[in-house]
């Protein structure tokens, strides 16, 4: 399939593989659908290699809204442009390009500010569907709809995003690494880089050492801390941890009759000057704040907590503690400018990217990857499509 | 007494008269007492004017702990030094000096920081007695202690204060305008300046447009927003905020089956670039925070809660929406450099601080001041010592 040339396919519908989602929970499974040409400012991508993420898991796990079935999950990958709708002139076939679940317009006035990473003409949404056209590009065999995930749906040897979702990227750089710049890498990263700008010689604290809290130790020590904590249950995240530039590591299991806050006081002489909480938990994120140092601390919520969950924080503590409480969506990147970035600091040696990969497979085996990642078992594990 | 030269007393008890609080919620009583010399690093200092600010009465209303009496209340203030302590060299005899209720010890990792203005040597409390020596210089006629109140207690002729809690000051400006920047008007001007760092051709909503509100709103202006949204129960509240660069109000009692966040996410076109909560409830922060914007929203707390109150936000909110929550104690300011700066803007006809006095009165009429101020009906009452 993907050996077509794309002046064959070009404004016609291509038929091939996808690993579709038909129950919540259950094994994809691996179709032939039809994937749609691209509407007005969309692409169509070739897939070269895609990873899972922790969101694709929560939304394959879940049952209820805003789950729907049946679905093409992955919104991490790296791809080359097959065909592009009207009105799309920054790519063309056969650029390589990176897809994104996070629209960067470049026309609105979030996407122009410096201090905004929020598209408001296509805003962030869980949408089954394409974002502008609000419809779906893919049917199964018998007609039927398959529904989009995150704008991205890379789990299908095709694909069609949106413009706003696409960047074009140096082909020079080996497809798996380029791939993990399309969300998790970036998004923990990004943290720390764009959303908290941690200062050379600071010292910060990462709840929770899966692959977006380590990226946020990798943007930590690109940005110059000096003292990185780790926290976690599972005590073999510290080795892996200081590849990454974890300096000390605090088992949140073993911190006798303390709290993992009085713990991270104690070894910073009153708080870290960065918390990033990487889990999604409220209680997690107060006890972030209860270690971020009074005066100029600044804890930086990362994990997606479950929907409807409230954060509590002392009023008296807001207003005394000169702390700051932030988001960081997709590491408060701007997709376009920033990946191209990264990209670069990965080819000066500078960005470790290599390191988050521990495992690949082939498209078919796509199931066992959820099963590394359920298990604890892989950071990002790469699924090869042509392989 | 004031008369009195310090060479003739210095080193020595002063008596003179003070407004003692001796029961909750009681009329002040003016009584003599003695004031003991400065102990080391400690100024002695002849009151000239002083004013009320909310934090006195509510610290007069209050029953419990931390509310302590008999105590003398007041801590906006200026003043001239009588005498100073061992090791005092900061400030002499007859130096025009602003006290103030956070310390600038200007050694500490926090006084030397750009980022902080909370004093890690002398950290903020409300203690009722000095804050290095940790004891009482006031004693009423029968020998009985006086309690202080936020280091500054200038509801006296004279007073003790450390030295990390004064600043010496132009003698060229009126006492009366002095004063302000002791407390309340530096709280809300620095909070837009300092804390929020309010940017040229901003938006921004204040919450509640008492003495701090209206300061907010001062600092906005200063700062450059164009558009300064004032909320308030009271209507009459508009045309003073008018004064104070509030271009646009909203009457919180009168927004139909809208919330206050509702009408101003209307107004704004999705909501201000900063919002201040200046009331001290949480429900108004998390309005506040409902209707800043989100990309690069900032919601500054100001307003002083009562104790154990608990501020509830959306952990989705915080992590999807790019919004900032941060609180500002004294406006974010470092006493000593940046009382100061607003001297001289106010010397060269920037800041203006002329119309927030409403009232003046001798210091026998002191209880007069508390009444204005529990009544509504005054932004700031000058208390004059020697009229």
């Amino acid at each position: 399939m993907d050996e077509q040339p794309s002046s064959k396919t070009w404004g016609k519908p291509i038929k091939c593989r996808a690993a579709v989602s038909r129950q919540p929970g259950e094994p994809l499974v691996i179709e032939e659908i039809t994937v749609a040409p691209p509407m007005a400012r969309e692409v169509r991508i070739r897939i070269v290699c895609t990873s899972l993420c922790h969101s694709d898991v929560t939304f394959w796990k879940m049952k209820d809204y805003p789950a729907i079935f049946p679905r093409i999950f992955g919104h991490e990958a790296m791809g080359i442009v097959e065909s592009v709708g009207e009105g799309v002139d920054e790519v063309t076939e056969g650029d390589s390009v990176i897809p994104f679940f996070m629209s960067d317009c470049g026309e609105c006035i979030d996407c122009r500010s410096k201090k905004s990473n929020l598209c408001s003409n296509l805003p962030f949404k869980v949408s089954p569907y394409m974002h502008r056209h609000e419809t779906s590009r893919f049917t199964d065999l018998k007609g039927e709809v398959l529904y989009h995930f995150l704008f991205v749906s890379s789990f299908s040897e095709y694909t069609v995003v949106d413009i706003a979702h696409v960047t074009k990227i140096d082909p020079s750089i080996p497809p798996n690494r380029e791939c993990l710049l399309s969300c998790g890498v970036s998004t923990g990263v990004g943290a720390a880089w764009r959303t908290a700008n941690v200062e050379t010689g600071s010292t910060v604290a990462i709840f929770g050492l899966g692959s977006i809290g380590l990226a946020v130790a990798e943007g930590a020590r690109l940005c110059g801390a000096t003292k990185i904590i780790g926290v976690d249950l599972n005590p073999d995240k510290f080795e892996i941890g200081k590849k990454f530039g974890v300096t000390e590591f605090v088992n949140a299991g073993e911190c006798g009759n303390k709290t993992v806050s009085q713990v991270i006081n104690e070894i910073t002489g009153g708080g870290a000057d960065y918390c990033f909480e990487c889990v999604g938990l409220a209680s997690l994120v107060q006890e972030a704040y209860a270690c971020c140092r009074k005066g100029w601390g600044k804890t930086i919520v990362v994990g997606v907590d479950k929907p409807g969950s409230k954060l509590s924080l002392s009023s008296f503590d807001v207003l005394h503690s000169g702390k700051t409480l932030m988001g960081s969506l997709f590491g408060g990147l701007k997709a376009k400018t920033d990946i191209p970035i990264l990209l670069k600091r990965y080819l000066d040696k500078e960005l470790q990217l290599d390191e988050f990969i521990t495992h690949e497979v082939k498209f078919d085996d796509i199931n066992k990857a959820f099963d590394l990642l359920i298990q604890g078992k892989s950071l990002r594990c790469v699924i090869w499509m042509d392989k």
